[in-house]
């Protein structure tokens, strides 16, 4: 059942798409990888680390007669790419994204291509703190939950970009974009917002570094990522996002009530239901 | 200049105290390691470990002779083990405790027990989300910041008690308990909290299991610590902590603002802060 993608255009040529044309490359799965960016330096590294065999500063040349195209930039610029890149993509190309929000991506898409849609939003949820082509791996996706968007007017695309992740060693899970969105706001977009204001609000309390331990470096890990890329997550999921955190500011007020009136006993039931609550989000209980 | 405690008294034989005894044992610093506390499953885990050679029910009992006693209780115990202790605890017996909130403590023991004092308070900074015996380590101390109080009716104590910690290997910052609670609430008690209620915010939402990533791990690995702990710091650094929450809700509303009014530039601008800040307060900045 594996398919075989002559030419593979990734745009973006970072972590993500880095690490997929790594892991088609180590499978035989392709012929050749173009790379398409806007800074000559990546595409370099990335041709150096034998990531891509030709560079490309134009995403719409990158993809003519690609039979597979990656969509591996920030959140919020996909759908102009999307709308550069229709002409170029043949009937038969298949076009995926790894974008961490979908409703507004997929919907743009729907809205915006010919059926039957040769393109399908993916979620492989395997970024990190790390970016760039040199921290990519053709081992990234093993194991990695991989959300693939389930529109009906995609369904032969989606079958062909379910095997692809598959291919890689992701678990794929179809699920609707905005129910992924909503999902993955309380379970990585608002933790991100939180621990980049937990940084901010220690690091203003002046010299605090020998106080320190691994769990501030834990908690606010995720904050060490790239800007651009969170910004445009929150811009593609601003309801669900937003909604989060009032929610998060009345359950750390309601914690500020118990500490502030020596609450002994409801600071117990908070401290026990955090501690379950994480078991059951990570599926321990 | 190291000092030899031929009896050492551990009330409350958990990773900190456990892994104390170890290191000292490892380092030949001790003959006898008393261990006190109230639950006998727990002192006969660590008398099988080897961590300690006689067990007590009774702390009082435990620190008749002793040489050197270590309270590693949760903080709120900590007074009234003081009270309890003062009069079994001989004029030269060196007393310290491993809590993670000073102010109170410190100036409860300043206040009732005699001078000069023997009782130094100590914050080694080397907790987890692991505890109990079984997880104690000779090496746990290793290049672990240790802050040990500055109370001046306590100098000879003082040195004694920093002599010991830096036996096992930390690194000792003298400073004064209150500035001491409110530097910790902030890069401590504060991102607990915070975890605790991103968990629980998470599990809110229904089946989440496959969309957590190492992120919502790793920004939620603290919640799964010890309620009681983690109460009796909230009840012993009221204040600092109430303080620091409400800016942390003003913070993320302030976020939360941006995202509903979809303000890309101030966003930028949050999530570079949010990187630096945390850099600055890991000292790599």
């Amino acid at each position: 059942m594996t398919q075989r993608y002559r030419t593979v255009t990734i745009i973006g040529v970072g972590l993500l798409g880095g690490s997929l044309a790594l892991a088609l490359k180590a499978r035989n799965l392709t012929d050749t990888v173009r790379g398409a960016g806007r800074s000559p330096e990546t595409l370099e590294k990335a041709a150096a680390r034998g990531i891509i065999d030709a560079s490309y500063l134009e995403p719409v040349e990158a993809c003519r007669g690609a039979d597979l195209v990656v969509i591996c930039t920030p959140a919020g610029s996909v759908p102009s790419i999307l709308d550069a890149i229709r002409p170029a993509c043949s009937g038969s190309a298949l076009v995926t994204d790894v974008a961490s929000t979908k409703a507004v991506i997929c919907s743009h898409a729907g809205r915006t291509w010919p059926t039957p849609l040769r393109f399908v939003g993916s979620h492989p949820m395997a970024g990190s703190e790390k970016f760039g082509p040199e921290h990519a791996s053709p081992t990234l996706y093993e194991g990695c939950i991989t959300i693939v968007d389930t529109n009906p007017a995609a369904q032969e695309a989606r079958a062909a970009i379910t095997a692809l992740w598959e291919t890689v060693g992701a678990k794929v899970v179809s699920i609707e974009p905005e129910v992924h969105d909503a999902l993955v706001a309380r379970t990585s977009h608002i933790p991100h917002i939180a621990a980049g204001c937990i940084a901010r609000l220690a690091a203003a309390g002046g010299e605090i570094t020998p106080f320190v331990g691994t769990g501030f470096r834990d908690v606010t890990r995720v904050a060490a990522g790239r800007p651009e890329l969170w910004r445009d997550i929150c811009l593609t999921n601003q309801d669900a996002i937003a909604q989060g955190l009032e929610r998060l500011e009345q359950d750390l007020a309601e914690v500020r009530r118990m500490v502030a009136e020596g609450r002994a006993d409801e600071l117990d039931t908070f401290f026990e239901q955090a501690r379950d609550a994480r078991r059951k989000a990570l599926g321990e209980s």
